[in-house]
């Protein structure tokens, strides 16, 4: 068994939430020797000889032989990690956006370089979904995977659908007891949830798709209208990220959807998160657990520590089991080409032409509150850009 | 990558479920090359070619290395799984009773012969339960495990709280249902689920406890008047198993429990199996699938192979690190030594005074149906075995 010797970088909430459980958990063989950070005058609760400004001062030593990166940038964190790889050492990341970003190239870079690169924390927090869709069903023939994804979001709709407050209040709330950023854009506009998607798809199914190919439509435009409607229906909105196989192809995406009471994520209340899986033969699997905070979200990074000690990586069997079949037709390929029922709230009946809905079900216009309820493709959803608009707010139904 | 080439024990339910599974999967490198089962004259949905009915085709064939046990009687699973190791074959069981009963003998065996067995199967049908015990939470301090571990309990608990039917209907609708066998004795009186307790118990806090030492109080006794209660309370009444960790000593039992809306085991119903970790740096985690059928347990069976195709074995950790501190005082043993929060249904006085409450907050009694709500002590509740009579019904509070 290894002992492992960190180089960390970054030491805001998950850093020292991870400094703190390594010293707590008496099996872990692990020391975290050296912390790179940005801020020279930041008062730190730890003494001052394990900190550098200088990122070399962990990439050329050689005596470290895990890099755990915690950086917010995703840029930045992209160098890091590959020149971390470069050099051969082990390395563990939360950072959904870069990997989400370069994400094939990662791959590429483990491979050439035999550099093991973990990353459970960047998906779903605590849950243990990546190690679980890595090892145990990886002949289980999945067909589905949704998930909460993001807390932030979660939260907030988990405020607005329980207490009558607003969208902008909720917010307001999130931000005042930490739950949401002062700029919240990347979580309520799903592109956070997007990242892990774009993650968990290629565990899931096995192929990398690029992000800005698969559509995000936040909960930033959720009005009380559509809280209302959600409300005499008896649902709840959660906004889910979704993967599935039809038909030989790969759909995802991140939209808000109506949870019916007795559905296993009708609970999954505040900055919980929660993954269902679907297969062919294990039926329904439901994953719940703590999606971020300084211990849950490090204590995945611990998990992934503790695999290093016995030299685990991922093999992206269901990757390489495709690329050996060497099969496209009869293997998947990723498209948007498919109806979802959905719930459409819009103001402008010209987007509502241009979506070319394949079939409308309900229909209802009073002076400020129109909504449509119909099959749509998503593939129209993501060509007029619905969530860059402010006028529309959609919901699988 | 090995290709397997099995050996089966066993045709019902559950090895047909196999072959399905087996046959419809591509990733999976294994046959199904001889199968060994008991009744001659019985009808096989596949050629008679595949059958033998002497065991000792399978354990004497070298060019077998995989023996998939899925018989029914515990006594004989256990020699046939035990010849197996011994000849250093790979070993895959769902037999809970078998495997609960000769637990410290069966990880002797393993070590000594250098045979993998594997267990997936036997506790919590399709959630991969015992899996991430022992690869993920191996360095998380996990604290608790509870679980609704028995879906024919599950089954008959849904009907009795959601349908205004009596335990004794509820059971006989299971049982045409196919959810409850015609002698359902070892599942009603919580058996089956403290054999899961006692398997889940050693992945959890890494020790071996021999599963009489284990209090289980079924539902067996469940009456009328325990589910108006439950009712009028708002809650539900379920059948947890439940071990964890206090003042560095290990607890375990099976009883029903009262669950509150809102807790994630609320809306776990009908055969469906759930299981709620607590660990000191991810909190909750929740994990629910299907607990029984052909295709879910099936589908665990196959994800050992799966396992076993890359040489995976259990490494047991937690055990092997307690035995490396050998340091019971600071390590942990196991106790009934401890008060729980119970709802006592009785109707023998002296009975109550026999099980000293340490406390009782609450007393009804009218002239039949009598109540105490209070703290009582594992071992009172073991000592007097509770689960013999049929004048108490005992719910965790």
């Amino acid at each position: 068994m290894k002992k492992l010797r960190i180089g960390l970088f970054g030491f805001g909430v998950v850093g020292t939430g991870l400094y703190d459980v390594i010293h707590k958990t008496k099996g872990i063989h692990a020391k975290i020797v050296k912390i790179c950070v940005k801020h020279r005058d930041k008062a730190r609760p730890i003494p001052m000889d394990f900190f550098t400004f200088d990122k070399n001062d962990i990439l050329n030593d050689d005596s470290l032989d895990v890099v755990v990166e915690l950086i917010d940038n995703a840029d930045e964190a992209f160098d890091i990690v590959s020149a971390a790889m470069k050099k051969g050492k082990a390395v563990v990341s939360a950072n959904k956006r870069m990997i989400a970003e370069n994400f094939h190239e990662l791959y590429e870079l483990q491979k050439k370089h035999n550099a093991p690169f973990l990353y459970e924390a960047s998906a779903c927090g605590s849950i243990p979904i990546i190690r679980n869709l890595e090892e145990y069903y990886d002949n289980d023939l999945l067909t589905s995977l949704e998930g909460i994804c993001n807390g932030t979001t979660n939260y907030i709709l988990t405020k607005t659908s329980e207490e009558k407050i607003s969208y902008a209040d909720a917010l307001k709330g999130a931000q005042q007891s930490g739950f949401a950023e002062s700029d919240p854009t990347l979580d309520v506009k799903a592109f956070d949830a997007k990242f892990k998607l774009t993650i968990l798809l290629t565990h899931t199914f096995g192929i990398f798709v690029k992000h800005n190919e698969i559509f995000n439509f936040g909960i930033q435009n959720l009005s009380v209208e559509d809280s209302t409607f959600a409300k005499e229906k008896g649902v709840r909105i959660k906004l889910i990220a979704h993967t599935f196989s039809a038909n030989g192809k790969i759909l995802a995406y991140v939209m808000p959807k109506f949870i019916h009471k007795g559905d296993m994520f009708y609970d999954v209340r505040n900055e919980f998160n929660a993954v269902q899986l679907e297969a062919s033969f294990s039926d329904k699997q439901f994953f719940y657990g703590k999606g971020a905070g300084s211990h849950p979200t490090a204590s995945a990074v611990l998990s992934d520590l503790a695999a290093l000690m016995y030299d685990y990586h991922y093999e992206y069997k269901k990757y390489n089991q495709r690329l050996e079949s060497n099969n496209k037709a009869n293997g998947t390929t990723f498209t948007n080409d498919q109806l979802l029922n959905v719930y459409l709230r819009y103001s402008d009946e010209k987007l509502l032409k241009d979506l070319q809905f394949a079939e409308i079900d309900q229909q209802y216009f009073s002076h400020n509150f129109k909504y449509v309820i119909g099959k749509v493709s998503v593939a129209k959803l993501l060509e007029h850009k619905l969530n860059d608009r402010d006028d529309v707010f959609v919901v699988r139904y």
